[in-house]
């Protein structure tokens, strides 16, 4: 655990979305600063124009590089590493712009690089329009495989979905989900054991690194009444039970399959930290209903923290200081919770 | 529409469960025994049994033969037919018996013979065991195909899951799948276009006899985002698409196919009246999330209306006047308004 309070990289996100204004709101909660050193990444008129529309005007002290991170860190007061990643003209409010793709981009990449030097512990990014991103030129299906493209990983890595306390328990709730964009008749072929144990240790460890000592983790079943004895589909048996057998020999704390309709309220009341679910939609009809949207995600697999609110630029009501808060400073939270702790990902 | 009020049989379920209670509780809302004449099938010492336990006797008018129902019938006093299907001492309460599965086939059954003689209008039944039932020698996966083999019915029948008003918008929510009990690996090559439009007509035509002159309903779509474009699977496309152009054609109102995580949401505050699921998990983990006990199922595609609550026999409070009547009484009441529309199904 460092001696000092760690220090996160902050990025503003798309100029044209909410984040900026989300951000400048993040900076006056004096409580999220203290315990942390946030460093926004970003344009100079971007955060100026985040802090114009919430009307907060924090003070920041601004840094060359992100190298003078640590030495020029001071308890409560963020800091600001200006960059030009984008001119104002070219990124219009609540508009879909390669320019805007490419600012946070660029900004993402700065981010990754302080991180990687060891200039900050964790990264925590403001919303971004993967349509801008694709527009600028992102290769990628979503950023977490940029940022493991961009970092050099080579393992496992997977989306980890958090909802927030009260969504449906007590404390939060972690999910991933073994298979991803993946269609729906080539699911069950994609599903093998290594998949499955993959997703439930990245899991694992992730909510260790977030600091539970032991996770305990329900695991949702593939077929319709987690395929009645067999009945139903054998995968429950074939290929989701070695899977849980390898992983509680490895440690880890899993209980099911239980069948997909149950899974979630079995998780209710605090009853379990994580659910691993199998395919996308399994997991997503959940969490949408349940309020996804003040939770964060977690870019899990990565080696060091990346978080991000679970909402996305909401144009809709992008400059109009409607937007809460509450998603982003939860993001900021998990990364300096998972910076503060032993950080092994 | 008939002149008189709709009968309606009502079989009190598994005598161990939480049912007969239930009926004892629902005979004595007179808001609805005044709206049809409801006519009670079953036995004597059960009946009993419910109205002792829910601490309330409500006065019945005995009949000797379900085809006096209708020259019986008299506003506001529920008649019944006592019936000999168990004996009290082969089924203690709260357990799972072949003899209370027993009885309550064969009060069902009598049920079915009613409505199809025309003595009444629809049947309602209490909760039933499916465990208890295939121990008393059920042949089939459950209950609406045991109606079906009864009845004759050749055509498409399907369970339809109707959400209570306020657990999604302010209005019922009424819900069916096009695949049900399948294997998840089994599922896209299960799903044809005359699968989804026998469910849509079967849904559409439900809704029409509930007394809704062009319900719109909501189609799920199959694969992660519905599709992408073709990008994430062809079902959207190459199946869905033709199957709603189809039902389109002959009236129906439908939107979609919305992505899975999104129909639910899309449906809430009354914009739809039905949503239209592709497989068994995609509408039930929605339906158990929003709170369907307080719902009812609609037995789809018989000659008459049948209805039921939409929970169990709930063993673990049965006997002990903790059930709460609502479910039945939306079950009872949907029966009701099926039979006083024009009855086509």
């Amino acid at each position: 655990m460092p001696a000092a309070p760690p220090a996160v990289a902050l990025v503003l996100g798309d100029p044209a979305g909410i984040g900026p204004e989300l951000v400048a709101k993040l900076l006056a909660r004096s409580d999220l600063m203290g315990a942390a050193t946030a460093v926004v990444i970003g344009d100079r008129w971007v955060l100026e124009d985040g802090q114009h529309v919430a009307g907060i005007r924090t003070a920041v002290r601004e840094i060359a590089s992100t190298a003078e991170a640590r030495e020029c860190a001071a308890p409560g007061v963020p800091l600001f590493l200006p960059t030009e990643t984008a001119r104002r003209e070219d990124v219009p409010r609540a508009t879909v712009t390669a320019a805007g793709g490419a600012s946070v981009l660029r900004a993402l990449a700065a981010g990754l690089d302080a991180a990687r030097a060891g200039h900050v512990d964790a990264l925590c990014f403001a919303p971004l329009n993967k349509l801008a991103m694709k527009r600028a030129g992102l290769r990628f299906a979503d950023e977490l495989h940029f940022f493991a493209d961009y970092l050099g990983v080579r393992g496992y890595v997977g989306e980890i979905n958090v909802l927030a306390p009260g969504a449906l328990g007590p404390g939060e709730l972690w999910t991933t989900r073994a298979t991803s964009h993946v269609p729906l008749r080539d699911v069950a072929a994609a599903l093998t054991p290594d998949r499955i144990t993959d997703a439930a240790r990245l899991l694992h460890r992730s909510l260790r690194a977030a600091g539970l000592a032991q996770p305990r983790i329900a695991v949702a079943a593939l077929n319709p009444h987690a395929g009645e004895g067999g009945t139903c589909g054998r995968e429950e048996i074939d290929v989701i039970a070695p899977a849980m057998r390898e992983a509680a020999a490895e440690g880890l704390v899993m209980d099911g399959p239980f069948s997909a309709d149950t899974v979630f309220l079995r998780a209710r009341g605090g009853r379990y930290d994580g659910v691993l679910t199998m395919y996308h939609d399994q997991g997503q009809i959940a969490l949408k209903l349940i309020g996804f949207e003040r939770g964060a995600t977690v870019q899990g697999g990565l080696p060091f923290p990346v978080t991000t609110p679970a909402h996305g630029t909401a144009f809709d009501i992008a400059g109009q200081n409607k937007a809460g808060v509450e998603a982003l400073a939860r993001a900021f939270t998990i990364a300096c919770r998972m910076a503060g702790a032993d950080g092994s990902l």
